[in-house]
């Protein structure tokens, strides 16, 4: 392509409400476009790294057998409604639209319903399984804030995979293979050796985690507890944690209640009680599965809702209102703790608190704390600790003892257990090979593609602008003309390497050779190739490398041998 | 890819509610999945034709120099309200939807709006110019009913190209360019000798016609004009017509005014005064840009909006209501005529009507009509004629003389003058060499992709079911395995044809020979092999044409010469 055929220039500044960095870098290099906040357009430089990245992602979903197809955005609020999930209340972020009739319809927001739905036409036997099925599409999500330009958008583009098994063991294979896949990907888009897979949340319908696959990055939003030297990684959601022992103190001294109007925080009453932060207790109520439950744990932790959720195998857990507060501890919110609870209240202690000794705990009576409080001595100590705390800085992996390495990442993918919630809800069921009716164990499994043009722009740009990976590149080479001969030469270079098969986005303009370059590297074009008025004169073309800047000299031969090297491995 | 692993069936029937026969084929043959009236997802097999025409629609647009580039479905109402496009008043068919915070947004109908507002951080002077930018996107379109399968849909993949020109010789240009860039597609689509460019409506914008690809085809829903031996082809809505001609009396009769009471329509009029129809004039009340206007044509024709407008270049022409008919011709309606008009009614006559000596005419006056009316004795002789009658069959051309040929055929693309419309209405210009603010002409240039699947499916398939053309069939061979001994067969010819680079569809099923051939007949995958026991015996492997359906046996090298010549001839 020559950059006077291409409709888009370099930008001096993308729009003042653009906040993000891979948006403004991307729209001041002509990639992309701003429609509204998080609604871009691609333009032609950034829809040939779109689909190069599409590129890869299908090739490696079709080499484990995926079936490519393509759902609709247009949906029809039945499924949804079968599967709970079209009221508003429940999912938060649909957009909806309505049929000339008033019919209203949702705007592809997941495809779960319509991909089960689509299967009941196809699926009875024990023989129709197991199957994989994938699209690569749009989604809509009605997001409040959209400020992360293509990290987090409100229409993206995204690759989504389901697969349906006949049972466990079956599911877990495709599971596993898939993220065999997910890892080659990765290697693929050039962040091979800094993407690990996570484990997360896995949601409602299962007992076990998910799976992220996180980009160790500076740009990332994530925050991921490693055990150095092993495979073992955890989102901060999920982490499991023990904190680092402290001294206790060896003689127990008499309880106390202390009279501590209005103290608010941990810190703060700490330093009225004189009693070191890390011998507090937070007594935190909380409704789990329709159960009162007062959680404890250590002053300078905070509860985990999903680790507590996880904890006790409950489908949901949330803190409780301030009136069922009062009615619980009989005192005002702020004096929780464990003594003198009503029997049927549920507690749940963090191990966090099991060695404590001579330690402060809420009163559960307005203005009062009490302090040296014992195990056994003023409490029943329970039989069972848990772990349901935040994970923090300095904590310990439970099962290693190896103290956790904390890094940012950005979440480039993730798969998930579905079991059998959608296939049940949708009644798509099969028959074994006795006849009996079974249910479907279903997967999924998404990589964001747009999130991807995004991220991958963000982590790999330097100071000077965009920097691509080979295989993503819009183009392999930036190709360079300066003067007169050069322009010429640069021609006949410009059609031998097409005819080569070598992608080049050649500058042909008439500008200052300054204007020229520092285009090259807004663009992040891999390679590119300067043909100047004085090289001619020496049979010379330079070639530089965007990613580590050096320019080399090499005749045109030379030149076409290194290029054709360079371009093909990628 | 394997029968066994494709999650698609052939299905004994397609949704009672599906009425179209492209819709009800691709549906039975597991291409596409019905998820509401005129919204269809695409299968794996219906996305591989799909993408298929994709690429062949690309590789021309990018051939004549096209940026592609992608807009978004979420559009902003602002940029819409400039060109007056926004209100439903305006435009009837809009999907919108809201954020959550309140504002509207729609979902992309069309694209000229936002191609144009993204081209204004590009577009300063005439260096910038041309410019042509496409897309191939869904577009979403709230149809009151959709009952043609994927020829009118409510969401659809559309190819849209857009223009940009400094002037109107460069505007033509690139008309003419793509113009010529169409055909490529249309023959290598398999179409390209029975698709012919059409003369259409040229919208409000522009007094030239629209250019239309019309392809002829038995299901077509267009009714095409066409000049025997030329390349004059018009859709019905714009042919210029010529009425053959009829004899006349050669005595003029006096004139009397009949009393006609209740007498509807032209036939029954006819009858009752014993004049043939042919002699018979309506006269229908139009109100064109304002202007009251009485437009007379023959009885047996009847009046054609669109040459109406077109032969006044006017921007609109409707009939008038009912009380305004009324108070211009003093009657009930049913007998306006051009007799005692009052002075500032304009007054259109067809040519059909110049020549008639003795016609009848409504009398301006509740239930009466004159016959024997005639030219320069009873009313004034215009000065001029026009052609606004809607031509029929047994017409000819007026330019040529030559009667038409009338045909139905299907529209499968577009092309179309835009003017200065939406680059002004969005404040778009350029500045030419002498630093003058200049307006854009603009052209866009469609062409149907979805509907393209669902028209070539129904436009080749025969009683047993698809036929695709071999250059957008989803495999090019479709393999049959009988028997054990053909099966092994089978599975090693898979693997070699795969080596060759031969797109191949394995029905590796356990089913019997009768059940796979008819799925093969249902899919219409160009080259059928089918390996035997029998022919393994006889070193032999039959190779059958879909299109023609004949057989020949073949030993294994010749099969494979002869699948490579096939496939590659596309």
């Amino acid at each position: 392509m020559r950059r006077t055929n291409l409709f888009t220039k370099t930008l001096k500044n993308a729009p003042a409400d653009e906040v993000a960095k891979n948006a403004q870098l991307l729209i001041r290099a002509g990639f992309i476009h701003k429609e509204m906040a998080g609604v871009y357009a691609y333009e032609p430089l950034g829809l040939r790294v779109l689909e190069n990245i599409k590129q890869i992602v299908r090739e490696e979903m079709n080499a484990i057998g995926g079936n490519e197809a393509m759902m609709t955005t247009l949906q029809p609020r039945e499924i949804f409604e079968k599967s709970d999930r079209w009221d508003d209340k429940k999912v938060d972020n649909w957009f909806k639209t309505k049929l000339v009739n008033g019919s209203e319809l949702g705007m592809g927001l997941t495809h779960e319903e319509p991909i089960v739905d689509m299967l009941s036409s196809y699926i009875n036997s024990y023989k129709d399984l197991p199957m994989n099925i994938y699209q690569i599409q749009n989604k809509f999500r009605n997001e409040k804030r959209a400020k992360s330009g293509l990290l987090r958008g409100r229409e993206f583009v995204m690759k989504d995979m389901y697969t349906f098994a006949r049972n466990q063991e079956e599911h877990d294979r495709l599971y596993e293979q898939i993220a065999v896949a997910y890892h080659r990907v990765y290697a693929r888009l050039g962040i091979g050796d800094v993407t690990f897979r996570v484990k997360a949340d896995g949601g409602i319908f299962t007992e076990k985690y998910s799976d992220e696959f996180q980009t160790i990055s500076p740009i990332g939003e994530d925050t991921i507890y490693h055990v150095p030297d092993t495979e073992r990684y955890f989102n901060q959601e999920v982490a499991p944690s023990k904190a680092p022992v402290h001294e206790q103190d060896i003689e127990q001294k008499p309880m106390e209640e202390k009279y501590t109007p209005g103290v608010v925080g941990v810190e703060q009453l700490a330093k009225e009680l004189d009693v070191p932060v890390e011998r507090t207790v937070k007594t935190m109520l909380y409704d789990v599965d329709g159960i009162v439950t007062a959680v404890a744990v250590r002053g300078d932790y905070s509860v985990n809702d999903i680790k507590l959720r996880m904890e006790l195998s409950a489908k949901s857990a949330r803190l409780i209102d301030e009136s069922t507060i009062k009615q619980v501890t009989g005192a005002e919110v702020g004096y929780a703790g464990l003594i003198n609870l009503p029997n049927d209240v549920q507690v749940v202690v963090d191990d966090t608190v099991e060695s404590l000794v001579n330690f402060e705990l809420g009163a559960n009576k307005t203005d009062y704390h009490n302090v040296n409080v014992n195990w056994g001595r003023d409490l029943e100590k329970p039989e069972r600790f848990y772990d349901i705390k935040e994970a923090k800085e300095g904590d310990q992996d439970p099962e290693t003892g190896r103290t956790y390495e904390v890094v940012k990442a950005v979440e480039v993918g993730n798969i998930f257990p579905l079991e059998t919630k959608y296939t049940d809800a949708l009644d798509v069921f099969y028959t074994d090979e006795n006849g009996a009716k079974q249910s479907i164990i279903m997967g999924c499994y998404g990589i964001g593609i747009s999130r991807l043009v995004g991220m991958l722009a963000e982590h790999f740009a330097d100071d000077k602008g965009l920097v691509w990976p080979m295989n993503i590149a819009p183009y392999k080479v930036y190709l360079v003309s300066i003067g007169e001969k050069g322009a010429a030469e640069a021609d006949k270079l410009y059609d031998e390497l097409i005819k080569e098969g070598i992608e080049v986005l050649y500058d042909d303009r008439d500008e200052r050779p300054g204007a020229k370059f520092a285009d090259a590297e807004l663009l992040g074009i891999p390679l590119r190739v300067t043909v100047s008025d004085r090289g001619i004169e020496a049979g010379e073309f330079e070639l530089t490398e965007r990613a580590v800047g050096e320019t080399i000299k090499l005749n045109r031969e030379a030149l076409i041998a290194k290029l054709l090297m360079l371009a093909a491995n990628s």
